[in-house]
């Protein structure tokens, strides 16, 4: 009985430990939420092939089955419909603000996108002709890759204590950004981010939500950027000024965070805004945002 | 027939430009959508006390009934969880960017709130201990008066031209405001305004949505705060820089906006920003905003 007992509860942890949430399309033309199987020696979400069905709901009660299917497509791992509120940290590293010659913030920079930006980890990233190149105004499409925070459970004034036990896991995401609509145009002399951040698809994210059973610290991961393959932004999530536990306990401030509610939890340096010969994004280019032991998203500037 | 006829177009007639669209708890104790009954000679949706039920999706298909309720509490004219994006407009009245020595906006600044500050006409203002006084640190609290619009229509990408006929119709609303939060400690030199504009109950709106059948033209409504029974701001929906129209296709902009968002078009001048001698809202407040044609929000501020 006791060996059973503690294979038993082996089995829980091993079940416990195992959460790569994604959401796919199967090979059956079904839509699931599973929990991904890892290639051989590689943590990238996007590139598993299989996953176990998990029934009921990740954000409350839910089985990982043994029954594996097989992947088609990677959706994002929650549906758009679950996430009710996108929040966004500014100026979150000090080697970003230093480059976009920004003072160092002394609290949480915090904006928001709409829910109808988030998209899919391979989806293009639509750019419509408002934010393409005019007369007199330069398309300034720039990438930002992030840490992406999913709500677990409802956050009300909580300390930075409990925070991460109100988190269900971890996601790599793309701040798709215009540089000219965030700043110039986004108002004088205090340019609210909306416009420049806000558009259709411009927040990629995936391709898992990987549990607080894996990643238990969420300020020791590497996060990186490439456009075309070459790489752009290589940083670590140790570099924050605010870390994860602060930046959830501070935006619950009179604010209740519900389950599903992701946070962008801001982008290292080495994006263009600041860079002396800015390579604005433009059509046709491949942009692969990644953080360690979670994967990768990789979307292509799509003029629209 | 044809006296039957032109009496059953009329009764449609009538019927649709009857809609102040309330949600209310009826005095049986049930909750209902319904098409207000206004008190003789007074527009104020927040004074009725009947109201005919509505069936089906004021979103969509709906039927004004001849059943009549008698209204116990009026809610929010939309469940919150009908809406999924609340977009606001920052400095959207000449005389209130002056007063607020800002530069006039070349475009509309686009703000957000999330949907969990959206409050009804008449709940408490709650303020928690992150933005009530504190050592070295004043609690600016601040009213705004609004102009509020509800999308009917799925919209991207339109033009000023069609862009009201994606509306459903307009109500007041109150863009409570801690301008601690929103400007100094929003994050310099770009402040956010996330976190002085977005706590819990922070956007009470209502009494009504009052349908474009009735509102043909919405730049012609006085709008008006008080703060315990005195006049703070009043001014018209003439005064906007940029009118109903200009907004909802600007903020359409390769961005969906859909049914049951709501946009907060900005206020005019009379907020205590940029005051010589403000005047904070505190504990006990009692603010008024309402807008012609519309009706009142009355709600206390409540130290929590």
């Amino acid at each position: 009985m006791r060996t059973r007992t503690a294979l038993c509860l082996l089995g829980l942890a091993l079940s416990a430990s195992a959460q790569r949430f994604v959401r796919f399309v199967a090979t059956d033309g079904k839509e699931y939420t599973g929990d991904a199987i890892l290639p051989p020696n590689d943590t990238d979400a996007a590139h598993s092939t299989q996953a176990k069905v998990i029934t009921g709901d990740i954000l409350g009660n839910f089985t990982v089955t043994n029954q594996v299917k097989t992947i088609k497509t990677l959706l994002a791992p929650l549906a758009p419909e679950r996430i009710r509120t996108v929040r966004c940290v500014g100026f979150n590293y000090v080697a970003h603000a230093m480059e976009a010659n920004v003072t160092i913030p002394q609290f949480p920079i915090l904006f928001y996108k709409p829910w109808t930006a988030l998209s899919t980890p391979s989806a293009p990233i639509p750019v419509t002709a408002g934010y393409q190149n005019q007369t007199n105004f330069t398309s300034e499409m720039d990438y930002e890759t992030e840490l992406v925070v999913v709500m677990k459970k409802k956050a009300f004034n909580i300390t930075e204590e409990v925070a991460l036990d109100h988190v269900l896991g971890y996601a790599a995401g793309h701040d798709v950004s215009h540089r000219g609509w965030q700043i110039a145009r986004g108002g004088q002399p205090q340019p609210q981010y909306s416009m420049g951040k806000g558009a259709d698809g411009w927040a990629p994210w995936g391709p898992a939500i990987v549990s607080t059973s894996i990643i238990t610290d969420p300020q020791t991961l590497n996060l990186w950027t490439k456009v075309n393959g070459v790489t752009m932004q290589n940083d670590t999530t140790a570099s924050m000024i605010f870390g994860v536990a602060q930046l959830v306990s501070f935006f619950s401030m009179g604010i209740t965070l519900l389950p599903g509610d992701v946070i962008f939890t801001g982008t290292p340096s080495g994006v263009n805004l600041g860079k002396a010969d800015p390579q604005w994004l433009t059509n046709g280019d491949v942009v692969e945002v990644g953080t360690e032991n979670i994967g990768t998203c990789t979307n292509t500037i799509t003029y629209t």
